[in-house]
């Protein structure tokens, strides 16, 4: 998708606007209601939220999908998890899921009730607040005249055109954490602990977790791994007395070649099942080292609790800039850190592509420097 | 096992003491080994660390297996989860396991190689902290003439004769937690989240940690769940607008019955194997609700970590006064918190029974005045 | 004040209850707040909370400080700091302070306004949490015929007849994290680092703290100290190559001879004004030993925050329990932590003298074995 | 001072560096001297520690104070806050103290000293980590001929050069989660609370924690204060039926006009000497307001304790980022946080001037949007 240019509307007659978080739960997306909230208010615009996504504007929707959010509605939330707007949204209005009576679905396109219901509701503007999906579905709302700013979530860091977002932070912070906590379990215990965090095609919270907590070694989506490598760096520290290793998998870590273990493909198919690819290196593990070797997936404790002050700051930034764009008449773009300050960038630029770890980055050439093995 | 009668030592003789721990990791240990340390050493006494249980003093052990603990060795590690002296016992020394030609493993008694070492090393004493398991070993040492004074540790708090022992506070605080992040993104995606919590026999860990983070149910193994009350719960909780709920899961949990769900034997099986009880609960909570649902299995997580203040305070007391039993003479006791004060009991107390959470207990009334669901 | 004997109402004509909360904040006051109003709702009782102490039952009160407690109001909160009713209590009922026109305050008794209007607001009981003043000024109800429940709250643990209370296990825990921070700047720096702690009359909260903080020095204010012991122990430290220090003071903490310092009186009044205790000590410690020395005062941050999990469960128990008091008929009693249970005892128990720290107390004994200094 | 050109040296003599630090402690400097001793050993380079900045390069030096780091020296510490090396400087060798004996102290240059040693132990290259003023002394050596690549620290996060430094972020969180806690007591009490940061020239620790934490006031350096304007707020609160306030205020916070206060000198001195700038603040609050007001000084906690898993990963990238430069030749610059990317600058672009908050930046803006009073 190329990126659209940045659009402009007429500031004047913004009257009132409307808020909505679309994916999965991200530490500091309250913060970014409270201060688009506020922001927005203190231009005299009246605000709603729209929960669950679009679900409010869809015909028919259940009143309380859509809330008038004041001072009130959005005090000491800054702290908070999770989103008071909700996130469990039912579909993309562009292929929304209809139910069959044969039992099929089918995709239907609810995006014009959206829009019509968007503007019977006398709504102006719309501040999004969603990762790469939901970006794109915006980006479509945008080519049907709606007025929209992003605002970037992936708890990932997997959108291009902004150094970091938020969530990312509390995200490695979190996994940090737990690892610390295995470290003295497996020493005392001389195992190999093995921990699966998140990021299905970017491997960011088990690198920076993987290397903030010590591990021995990271496995990356970006970087196919070799268990025999694996085994060996278990093996290496055992000679060196080193009784104990923690070993970091990204869930979309995979094998060299594609395959999933030198194991045969029905094997792999149940042990992928039995609890991903995490328990799979264990059991690799286990076996060509002979060590004692558990395995835990965390899941998603990574997306909860209380965002770090890191990113409660980054989430009020991104609202009050959010609303600053809508103020200087800028749409269809999204918000961004380009440190030491918050700009805006077309929403296209951030669809473009993920931004992956790349080898050459100075963090993975940190982790080599300190003895860390990558599977490679 | 009926308790043994407290006995007594000649304290005028005591040089040299030993301390080891054994059986799984709890917060705090290194607390324990610090404070009995410092406290025989400011009696004049020596401290040989055994590491890995009885390891260091079978025949042909590694000497770095028993290692000589002064000021130093023991500073700075009140704070450290673990243990200095390691918990990877390679088995009990009475039965321990010989592999034989055959491939079979033949249970072995080395106990008197054990006291033959304990002698040979010139030792006075053993203060032994352990579990269940390490507790009964220790008992027989004693029947065997080894003077050993126990410091009782469980993370489940499972343990008679002390009203709490360390671990345990910092288990629940971790478990607390991670119910806490749960609950943001469970709200926020509208979904039932499962955690599935340690304690096999006592469900101590999952009542207190299910009651503090705010959980909807909370299962036990000492009262045996219906699934379609739980089921219930959720139904409820869903007609009255609360879309989402969380469900605390000990790890020992068992259905009415005794059967492990009402599918049939073999699908249990496989279930189970996937992800124990907490996501078999998940999978029949979803299939009788509707409810998106997922589980996750906290695990290791609850062993691991820097000990709360109230776990390391519980250790350096457990430790200081398992010294102070010694200097008093007393030998085949247990250190115990019998607030407000630490005191000994009978190492043959601890022995008797589990201590499991009765129905009548005010925690469990507190459960049911929140309206929380047990179950039953 | 001779405990008074436990009284009984007739239960069978309970329709409403009250809850109010005073003296200063405590973690775990929303828990107990939470637990007692599920708990009384579950038993069809109407729940009213008076906000700051007894002011919402004055005449011409606010209406605003007598507020209905349902389900709603009490959600979420447990894990919450502070109490939703407040405790900023204008004055003891039975000696109010009125404002004079010739500029002083003259204590007036308006216990009877508050007794008519407990009465008309028909109220049937009272759920009372509060530390010894609030106790006392309860008791002066019960007297005058008001049935209450009371629930030990005291930050400092000083109050007798429970084991402990809610929001002592934060404070610890607050301080002992505190102390850790400043260690590793204390050290890297080379300083004495001096904290100042909670504790006016009992010092349980810094023995407690630094012991399991690694405190080199506590002083409380139950063993009068002596600086040059003080001075003594960090140069024995300095000596010993240790060239950092941790001094962890009570408050209330005293020198021997119970003045303040060797210093003038008007220097002392002066030093006493500019910080407290802890600076003054500092002050001392960087002129007897030419070491740099910094102090701290921790203050309020031990009072506030989310509980511990510790304090939650207490919270919840003394709260579920004071209504099953209630149920039973019991009035002019408190709940008291009695472990492994909750009881009750009767509020005079509580009011019959501090409970402070004692030389011969295990905990101060495990101090002396770890080579801290009490300062005598 | 301009920018010294970066300078080159011959790699292929690199046999031995040394690593040292100075100034204030910061979280993350463990990390980075972990960093830098594994990547050098990596390349078969020796490395020693100096400890205590250039103590142990000085004629006479304590042997103790220079010790060779290898992989075990360096285990385990990147989560402890703190330096391994020590902070405890006892003079700028340029200018270093000589007591007189008629009492004065003479600035004396012993940086030929610290030459001669230097090559005496063969050094090849000094990481010197550090901030402004160490960075200074850092560029005067490098200008005597020593190669130097600099590690920028500062707690306050003025260094320019650098998008952020580590340890800064830690500080941020600490006073965040000391904010977060006097929220719950400000409320419940009804109080003004006066919390008084870090931050004598740049203000980044209040803004940042002010906003993360959810402060109404925020004082900084920058942006002279009027009492007026702060009490007006406090006022507006107040009419609002919000009965407390949060006043985050750094300690180089300055009234409009320059003076300290509307009170008189010998008041404002007296004031000062009190408790700084925070008890000021928090005396005009309450004698403007009629509110109860407190003050507390979070000091020495803002340095300490583990860094987050932010500073930890920074730290670590910047250590191996220095032995990258020194591999490539580079000397005479200074790490640097350019994200994505660590790079290298000049060291004296670091030195150019203070990165201050501007008015304009984003997050001020993101303050007042938020309607936090700045105190203009």
């Amino acid at each position: 998708m190329a990126p659209a240019m940045t659009s402009r509307i007429d500031v004047s007659r913004i009257r009132r606007i409307a808020i909505n978080t679309g994916g999965g739960d991200a530490p500091g997306l309250n913060a970014v209601i409270r201060a688009a909230t506020l922001a927005a208010l203190a231009r005299g615009w009246e605000v709603l939220g729209i929960r669950h996504g679009y679900r409010g504007l869809l015909d028919g929707a259940d009143p309380k999908d859509l809330i008038p959010l004041d001072a009130d509605a959005v005090r000491g939330i800054t702290h908070r998890g999770g989103s008071i707007l909700g996130t469990a949204n039912k579909g993309n209005p562009f292929e929304f899921p209809v139910p069959q009576p044969d039992g099929t679905v089918l995709a239907t396109d609810r995006s014009d009730e959206v829009l019509r219901n968007f503007r019977a509701h006398g709504l102006d503007a719309l501040v999004c607040i969603g990762g790469d999906g939901s970006l794109r579905i915006a980006h479509r709302f945008v080519e049907k005249g709606m007025p929209i700013v992003g605002v970037p979530k992936t708890i990932d860091n997997d959108l291009s055109g902004t150094v970091i977002t938020f969530g990312f932070d509390t995200a490695v912070s979190t996994a940090t954490e737990a690892i610390d906590r295995l470290h003295s379990t497996a020493e005392s215990h001389e195992r190999v602990m093995v921990v699966e965090l998140m990021g299905r095609y970017a491997g960011w919270i088990a690198l920076n977790a993987g290397i903030a907590g010590g591990a021995d070694v990271i496995l990356l989506p970006e970087i196919p791994y070799d268990l025999e490598k694996v085994a060996d760096k278990v093996r290496r520290r055992e000679a060196a007395g080193r009784h104990f290793s923690i070993v970091v998998v990204a869930e979309g870590a995979k094998p060299v070649g594609g395959g999933l273990t030198t194991q045969g493909p029905k094997e792999v198919g149940r042990e992928v099942l039995l609890g991903g690819v995490g328990q799979l290196v264990a059991t690799e593990i286990a076996r060509r080292t002979g060590k004692e070797t558990r395995s835990l997936v965390l899941g998603h404790l990574q997306r909860g609790g209380s965002p770090t002050s890191f990113d409660r700051l980054l989430g009020l930034r991104f609202g009050a800039a959010a609303i600053r764009a809508l103020e200087a008449g800028e749409v269809n773009v999204m918000v961004a850190l380009t440190p030491p300050t918050v700009k805006t960038v077309p929403i296209g630029v951030a669809l473009e592509r993920l931004k992956v770890v790349t080898t050459s980055c100075d963090t993975v050439l940190t982790a080599r420097s300190l003895g860390i093995c990558l599977g490679d």
